[in-house]
């Protein structure tokens, strides 16, 4: 090879997977079955492959539901890793995604699959631990002033179940008067037509989910809860 | 070429640099010196040299540098856009940037450079229309609760000099009191000891600085501007 010729730079996507488990933000890992690491839990990823993919979002949701089963969540853009280190196939890019999924949409005996909680991950190859770092900080920023938490959510809810999923997120409690308060702002929610269940006390809450056109975007505030 | 082989992807960076002129945000746009799009205007981009950049970020820095003089003011990134459609040249993913400078240290005479307002920007080649967008976008956001806007000031400015910038990237006027608040939270100006600026009616106004642990990075608030 000439001096001045270099292999292709390395094209890739990685997802992190966020869900809620035991109150608590968990990342689905991928057991990887080829090289470099082989066997080691990491994050879902792959090459970009242009024959196929419209974009790198259209591989990350490729590389999503081949290696989780999983079919788009919700589903953004976090960051771009890149440089001659952090893989050692050589200099690479990889375009960072965040995906979140309620838990009872994770299939239950994958055995490829491992859920990990966000902040005690065993050893990650690349800069995956960096990666799903980035991805927590962006979901707990994001959940202050958006409707994001809800697709952690199964497809219906009472806003009590609601608001522990948010609290869950932000690791702080939220006020009940203010959170429903900005939950009417967020206009994202409708009731289910005769749909209750019996909450605390028997008492009986109202079912709600949410509305067609929030289910694969976000409702934003125009100022954060807790303000 | 075999019906599954195809041409590495393109790596490229691109960088939205934003400056104030006028009480706007403008961009400014480099003559592309070769094609495709020969001397049209565009963003300052280039190929990622994996043979001298250490990331994206260190080729958007160089790119910068080589294209408009101008050498790492505060650069941070924005998206990275992908496809097959939009370099003429084949699949391509480039990783945006946008960077801040102040007017003043803007190269006066360069043939090779053209200063646009964000909001009337000319035809652009590529999607660097929709990256510019998103820039403008997120600059205006991030402002709201940090101190971006003080990366568009010069190396010295009263607080009503530094009010009127926030004013000219948020589209809004913002209360002077609330606004002085919000600038001690932040802790980042430190005033230039005997140094005053004759203010309006004559009165005397103080000179402040950004201190220097802020002068590449942000200082956050915890809630944003008018609340």
């Amino acid at each position: 090879m000439a001096v001045d010729t270099f292999p292709p730079i390395i094209c890739t996507v990685d997802v992190v997977l966020l869900t809620l488990h035991d109150d608590a933000l968990h990342v689905v890992l991928h057991l990887r079955d080829r090289e470099p690491f082989l066997g080691m839990p990491a994050l879902p990823g792959g090459y970009v492959h242009q024959q196929e993919d419209r974009d790198a979002e259209d591989a990350a949701v490729r590389v999503l539901r081949d290696k989780t089963g999983i079919a788009s969540p919700y589903l953004e853009q976090l960051a771009t890793l890149s440089g001659p280190a952090r893989d050692p196939r050589g200099w690479s890019i990889s375009v960072a995604y965040y995906a979140l999924v309620p838990r009872q949409l994770l299939p239950v005996d994958a055995a490829q699959l491992r859920l990990m909680p966000a902040d005690r991950l065993p050893a990650l190859p690349f800069d995956h631990r960096r990666i799903v770092e980035l991805a927590v900080s962006r979901v707990r920023v994001k959940s202050h002033y958006s409707s994001l938490p809800v697709h952690l959510c199964g497809e219906r809810f009472t806003l009590p179940q609601l608001q522990s999923v948010y609290e869950a997120v932000l690791g702080e409690p939220v006020n009940k008067v203010s959170f429903r308060r900005k939950m009417d702002e967020l206009a994202m929610l409708e009731p289910i037509d005769g749909e209750l269940e019996l909450g605390r006390a028997n008492r009986p809450a109202q079912l709600y989910r949410v509305r067609r056109e929030f289910r694969r975007t976000l409702s934003l505030l125009e100022r954060g809860l807790g303000s």
